[in-house]
């Protein structure tokens, strides 16, 4: 799946448009400034659940047969995708369950369990996630939704840069924060199906930079372990999603975790809007890369805005 | 004055349209189920300089004559009213002057020094910051535009609630934090003048609140050295504020320091937008007076968004 037709796209931004919000676009004339660029700032921090995650976990729980649903969804997140899915499953009235790791930010784990889910906690390694979730789908035979590597949930993502391609007109270019590639997946596709003209960016944190080092090696690449403040991105690409990155993605643009930092204040304080480190990524990326972004129209998409207040990067 | 005509409210409102942002109107369902109410929150967090005092002091400026305009304005602020001046200055090409305690919060200084305007420092009492201020209007015959206490300000901050009013139909109430008064003077002048069927609420911290002791004792009161987290509302109704008050308002709720906080927290988490302090009051008020606002549709003036992130009252 390197392609999604149009009708495709559509049918699956029709299946959720109830479920999920139409996200505002917003502006700021000081951070136009510091970037030279006009910048139009694509808010999922205000979507439900906080995050874009919504959008793919709603279209995957809304394209399963009723067969399928009776046997309830499953999932490990170390939050937004959890919580996504879980909000998703109670508003088809299908059961969920998150396998997170004990180091979940608090507040994620509680908004998880607001929404109904059951959770399963497991040691905080990639390898106890897939072990705890592979034996309770074996046991329950539930549906299995993996956050990103999964088409149902791409083509969800895709419906966020469809909105803005609607709302804003004459884009040079979209950008977007990159950890396992499903919401820049989705963005390329609904890009390259109906605004082929406009340039598909990444930002990463060099600190997990998979997928800057898949595209410029052509060979998809992993993270060992990687620290950074970014924690909604320190997934690898997967099968699905890196053969579309690698064929519809311009660049992908590194940042340090200083540069992730100075972006997210830079938000919080001119836009007084509350964002994510992950999500600061995107901006923090268009300031380090003048030569993809000055003097061109960008979208940028602020991808979450669930922070934990009491544990702030500064 | 203690009503201004349809006519003059509108003359204002036009005055500054191109200077001032009509901010958006946000839901949160998560706050409605809190409030057992529906709310519409007027984001002034998202006007120009970060707060509604922008309008008011752009009001004020823009309707000097030109031989007032060219002596300069001058005004006393710990803050979002000195932002405010100076960027109004700034946008008609005159000179402003803020006198400015020596601790006001290190963004507001900045932010005042960032629109041009020059700074006074005085000491922290209210008479250091009118002697300073009067004897630099009489050396330099600059134009004092009050922080609240002025007709000009106060049609300019009435245009606040009548984009509200616009925006969202059929309000039962308005509700907007009282400090000098000047937003929620504005305020209920723009309801008694175009839809008098509305309520207007006040939110008042209970160690600053001298609007509801002057309206239980129907004689305006004082506060005396108030310490209170809502920086913005230590200030006490004044000459001109105080009978519009007392004639147009219905109620004044009081909250406590805890009570403002978990306001603060609560829109930071669920909305994920930045409100400081004073702004947090209007919310807590609803929150702590459901004999007033529970099932009813309920207009919230979010007033600022100017926090100092290095120092979060948590």
């Amino acid at each position: 799946m390197n392609t999604l037709s149009p009708d495709a796209l559509h049918a699956a931004r029709q299946r959720i448009a109830e479920a999920v919000h139409h996200t505002p676009v917003m502006h700021s004339r000081a951070l136009d400034a510091a970037a030279d660029a006009r910048l139009f700032f694509k808010c999922e921090n205000f979507q439900q659940t906080g995050a874009f995650k919504a959008r793919g976990a709603t279209n995957a729980v809304f394209s399963l047969s009723a067969e399928q649903a009776s046997r309830g969804v499953a999932t490990h997140s170390s939050g937004n995708h959890g919580q996504a899915l879980a909000r998703a499953a109670a508003a088809r009235g299908i059961r969920a369950t998150v396998v997170m790791p004990e180091t979940a930010p608090r507040p994620k784990i509680e908004a998880v369990r607001g929404y109904g889910a059951d959770i399963i906690f497991c040691a905080p390694t990639n390898a106890a996630r897939q072990t705890t979730l592979d034996a309770f789908v074996a046991d329950t035979r539930a549906e299995f939704i993996a956050p990103y590597d999964d088409v149902r949930v791409i083509a969800g993502q895709a419906s966020c840069a469809a909105e803005l391609i609607d709302d804003v007109p004459d884009l040079d270019a979209v950008i977007a924060p990159v950890g396992g590639g499903g919401l820049i997946s989705g963005t390329a596709l609904t890009i390259s199906a109906l605004a082929p003209h406009i340039a598909v960016h990444g930002g990463e944190p060099s600190a997990a930079d998979d997928a800057a080092r898949s595209l410029e090696s052509g060979q998809r690449c992993g993270n060992d372990a990687p620290q950074t403040i970014a924690d909604g991105l320190k997934a690898s690409l997967g099968a699905i999603t890196w053969p579309i990155v690698r064929d519809h993605v311009t660049a992908i643009t590194r940042v340090s975790e200083d540069e992730i930092v100075t972006a997210m204040r830079l938000i919080w304080q001119r836009m007084k809007i509350i964002v994510e480190p992950s999500c600061a990524v995107a901006l923090a990326a268009v300031l380090a890369a003048p030569e993809h972004f000055a003097n061109r129209r960008v979208g940028v998409i602020l991808t979450g805005g669930n922070v934990d207040l009491d544990r702030l990067p500064w």
